[in-house]
């Protein structure tokens, strides 16, 4: 992701999965519909950047930059993504947190190509 | 972690690490180090939580979270804290960025325990 320049914005979606790793109930797996939501917020207006992980006991982050408040509200909000969030609490999550937050400022720091 | 009333403040240390996987170079290893640190996070003031995450490449997140920025700032200058970033500079990390950010609102869902 290159450098950006503050201010602009963040959600931070802390999520812990549940056991399920198949589609029994769901139309699509849980991965197929994240590479989904990751590309409808890549084609969103005002999105920056995006990084995503997970640990081995289904703990994970994503994390996505954004130019304005509006533009988090609205890719929130479409249609697509608001169908991702409930079958996401009826079958993909234990628990998630999600943060909105204001980005103040950003260092980046790169080893030298020698 | 518990939820946290906003505003608060995050710290996102994103890092992709160098394959520098054994400690030849360091006096200890650098997941003994990662240990230290978020032990010396937990006994700072002002500190709320943090999480971590790293993927098979050697990409990874920390984010800690703050009561105030000048707890992050003082965390950022604790001395024992400044050492470790001199020797990930030295050793462990191709690249990194710090962003600070103010956490504006946060949501918590939890699955019903039934």
């Amino acid at each position: 992701m290159p450098p950006l320049k503050p201010p602009y914005f963040t959600a931070i979606f802390s999520s812990q999965r549940t056991q399920t790793t198949r589609c029994e109930e769901a139309s699509i797996s849980y991965e197929e519909m994240a590479d989904r939501m990751a590309r409808l917020a890549e084609e969103s207006d005002g999105f920056l950047g995006m990084e995503s992980y997970r640990d081995a006991d289904g703990r994970g982050v994503t994390i996505s930059y954004w130019r304005t408040l509006d533009a988090i509200r609205k890719w929130g909000q479409d249609p697509r993504h608001l169908e991702a969030q409930s079958t996401g609490q009826k079958i993909w999550y234990e628990q998630y947190s999600l943060r909105i937050a204001r980005v103040e400022s950003e260092t980046v720091w790169q080893r030298d190509k020698v």
